[in-house]
């Protein structure tokens, strides 16, 4: 299988298309699809959610010639090609970035990190269809520290920080994973007791505060790394005995 | 004593000249000095990180007509007058906002959060001269599970997240109070085994990994509200037995 | 009443949707709407072309506690509250207001400036549906000169500058309230004898006359107060006898 | 003489560096010098404040092979060659035109609009130096109407607003020539009682009047066809005889 | 027969919408149409590629006093007249560019480029429908060094750059009069051997070769001076016995 | 030698400083140095104008680990890794660019345009100090087809335009390699008979025969080979026995 037929199957599970239409919706900036092309027959894939110079070892000592991230290995355009990515092409590994199409996925990141938490069904604040788009609303029966609790269990992160009194009764949940959640999200889920996402600023805590509701602040390599797993094991699957691996960085947690 | 006799003293102890230097060298945005008016004498200045309906409640009921900020009170300019601001002004309550004059003062925000971790010496990374500046690079003795430790203690903070193994010895230390780590930092203190801030992205943190340093990532509130209670103290000593008050929201910590 | 429920008398008879549109239509800016609430129970109203400290002192000494002014009291966004607004505030008044909304109604601002000339039927030039619009052209009989006592007498100004010929025969007039008019809209009204409107440019002047045209460039306060006196005296008799006061500064005539 | 010859002498008078100097000042936009040339012998010079059909017929009647305006014949750049400034091409007339090299010159426009109201000592508030600049601060004795029918005699206009009590004592003016007063004229110059301009913005006079300050709103021409009528005989003066015209449209007074 | 005539029989041929469509599809601007008006009866027309002191001279020469230029005589817009425009303005000499509607009209400058080197089926790229647009498409039989000589020979021009092996066998070309050609053409017309145009940049000659390409750079003047005077003998034909006069610069071809 | 090593001494022939005093002279762009870095030993370095599939092809038969290019290997800023360049990286080779400092330098590419033309002293229209900068203006004697003809022998090139009268007497020549001729240096370079550049746009060609100059229109690629073998050779030179490559694409001069 090449590069093309592997992309194939990934954007079948995360189509590209949600990355345009989640941009075009919120005025946003993306860079999803083959950052790097590698020629020939692909012999294994590595998934990490960033390209970093550990999981490129890693692909080498797995003898895998590509890797799929979740974040873009370039985000912003370079003018020099430099870091793990260098290394990558040097070592003829070829690179995938999924990212807001895998984030608003029908079983994509954001949908993992609300059913991790135990959500049965969710509801979801900026709507793509079919199941599709980003941060979810659901029910929640238990404290603000039950919610801490069960995040560091399930999510196995050691960093999470909430604001609110912990004995706050929590029923309703919207969740964003990654950075999506600002001022905006908060007018709009006004029915919620508990917002959680990750790189929350400041002001944004303060607002919720003053309106009465509580924040979960949880690492944004947590919040993220447990769907990215889903999906891994769901291309795995797909890819007929292909070699494939993931790299997870226990320190980001 | 008027408004303008208590924003002699303050900005005698944080000239508001300091906040457009740093926007100088950073190419920022600030907004600093009186945002409310007040006239007549003061009867009682309350001191907050934020203006909060909460901190509004609390100045009415000490008999405050004076709130002074941290953070500005206005941020970005407004089309009309709405929340804490319009309570404060409704309550004949002045405000003055102090941020980044104070963050950069001598004996600010940012010196008290390194003094705070044990530095008896710091170097300046943005220095204004005469000892003010942003970025404090310190010496220490300790793991990094022995700084979490001694942050939770003396900034009274639940509140914090590590990345990079918690055994990890740490000999010097970079600290920015409020959100100010970026990647650019990260370069110029190359020689740093732990950088900490608050609001830090999840790229930020990956960077840091990268090359090898340990990240602390703590709550906006609790990183600036110790030195802000520092700063109390010190205009309180000056104003001749006025009536001042502190006002602390626990939940934000 | 509460001042949303005066603010839904007044979109009644000046939807805010003419502001939107109009700002569409010319790509224009405004801001109208409530620029500072106040909480409980409306006790009585001044009204006002702008919101000026003399005005406020008004609504003070008549126990008014809602200031509706015609002209934006916040326009290019703020920084700092100042002025008559912060006087407003403190003193516990609420401000709305009105604008292109107003000058657009069917019965607003321009349609009032063409009817206190005598014109029965009115052509609308920039027209948003149902009456609504700006810009009106109406049949007049006499000569310039004609004009400008009828105005001087109808509008109660002494400022009025004409320019072409006193005897000059006008047929038809184009008036824009406000400083509607520009080199476009002479463009636009080809057909007419007699530009009005306010604060207008030397070059615009210039061009109509060099098309033959003339011009008379009224006080803008002039322009609009009569037309707000009525809106005033309409707002008035829907409010059941609620305390209604209007405000005229006989210095800007 | 060519017309280089005359812009030698008119530069002398009213240096093109004044323009530029202003214009970095105040970061404002002008368009001076020649805008169309004429080859050969220059037959004879019409003066006139704007390039008008009526000027250039005035300069064909009268044997005149170059118009001298005030106004940039093009201020905006153009697309296509219309209008008066193409009739005067196209009888082989060369266009010079002046503006804020001559508002600002020593005796140019500015100057003449506050010695034409009795000056004799005029502080500039933008100095470029040498008696050079924009905007006037001088004594005067009497009430604003005193000013306004020493105006109207003086400068021949008939039209002339008013904005405050017509008794008001009169002690200082500021005057600024063409359309230069704006809210931050007013703050540069608050010991004065009179500000007097042309096209002057409502929310300009308004500010003025909350300040306790009376305006006077004159008509453009009328405050520089006075000043460049000195010019024209001054210049006259150096042209050894040369036929010189001067154009003025009454209409605009 | 007026300007406006001659204008609507050349705007017969070329459409002025063809230029708006363009400017749309490509994001391009454009300045057609009367640059300079000229009063009364036209008694002879000067047809020139580009509007220079030689061809007005030529049209004085032959008592032509209207010009029509195929590039804008005026294309940045203008602060003051001069040069060869100022010239033909002075001579009562009216002014009309055509550019990009002749570009793209049926039978305009682009395809008569394509059927001077022998095309009788040509598919359009940029496609304005009604057999209008930009870029053809079309077969031949022979070498690069075969269409090298053709085009020198029909078109007259001794300036023709070729890139790429002289004896390359072309079967299909695209051609783009002017200086259309890009990467972007390069990538639509993907089945094509070579490429012709003019003032084509050294990278996008390369991606051309990258591609296996061959390109043929010819002058500017010579892509068009071929298919503009099809349009003059054409526009000739329909004005009646007019005196009508072709310019042509031998030493741009 | 390392990378590093190399770009030590590449650098002390062409000083990045050059680059960045250009763009600041000229308000220009570019992206000068190491491109993509690789480790070790280099074994062998391949020079070429353009980093293309062939050049990486020749890099690799030869047993280069460096490829020096001209033109910069990435210009705008990329969003994925593709073509000559991922072929390079992948092949371990490391890319490193000049420009605009090998443009400018003493004995660069702009130097050498001259010099091959027989100037043996040049003076510089944009100098950047010490022999250094951009454009030159040097004495020749004899006709444009003898200029063209020395062109064609001593820069090997069978791509040459010309333009004016191929018998006219040419004394003085202004050259710039690559494409840098625009309207301004025709201005600054008034007394010159000839203009030589690349990719010269028609407007600027017009210009230039308007004011009686001839133009000569040259591949881009042959007048910057010419000089670039020369800085070729200077390295080699310098190198110690390191296997050095010049490759040179013939189809491209």
């Amino acid at each position: 299988m090449t590069i093309d037929g592997i992309l194939n199957i990934i954007e079948d599970y995360a189509p590209l298309k949600l990355s345009y239409d989640f941009q075009n919706m919120i005025d946003g900036y993306d860079n999803s699809g083959i950052i790097a092309r590698v020629d020939g027959e692909i012999k294994g894939v590595l998934f990490t959610l960033d390209l970093t110079f550990a999981s490129v070892e890693k692909a080498i000592e797995n003898g895998c010639n590509l890797i799929v991230t979740h974040h873009p290995s370039i985000y912003a355009p370079i003018k020099s090609v430099e870091g793990a990515l260098l290394k990558a092409i040097q070592s003829k590994i070829g690179v995938i970035s999924m990212h807001l199409n895998l984030d608003c996925a029908k079983y994509g990141i954001d949908y993992y990190l609300s059913s991790g938490l135990g959500a049965t069904e969710q509801k979801i604040l900026f709507d793509l269809g079919n199941g599709c788009g980003y941060g979810r609303v659901f029910d929640f029966s238990g404290t603000l520290l039950d919610v801490k609790e069960k995040y560091q269990s399930v999510f196995e992160s050691k960093n999470v920080m909430i604001f609110g009194n912990p004995e706050s009764k929590i029923n309703k949940i919207a969740s964003f994973c990654g950075s999506g959640l600002d001022v905006k999200e908060i007018e709009m889920a006004s029915e919620v007791d508990l917002f959680i996402s990750s790189d929350i600023k400041h002001h944004v805590i303060l607002h919720a505060l003053e309106k009465g509701k509580c924040v979960m602040n949880v690492s944004h390599y947590s919040s993220e790394v447990y769907g990215y797993k889903k999906f891994f094991e769901e291309i795995k699957g797909k890819l007929n005995g292909l070699n494939c691996v993931f790299y997870e960085n226990a320190d980001m947690l």
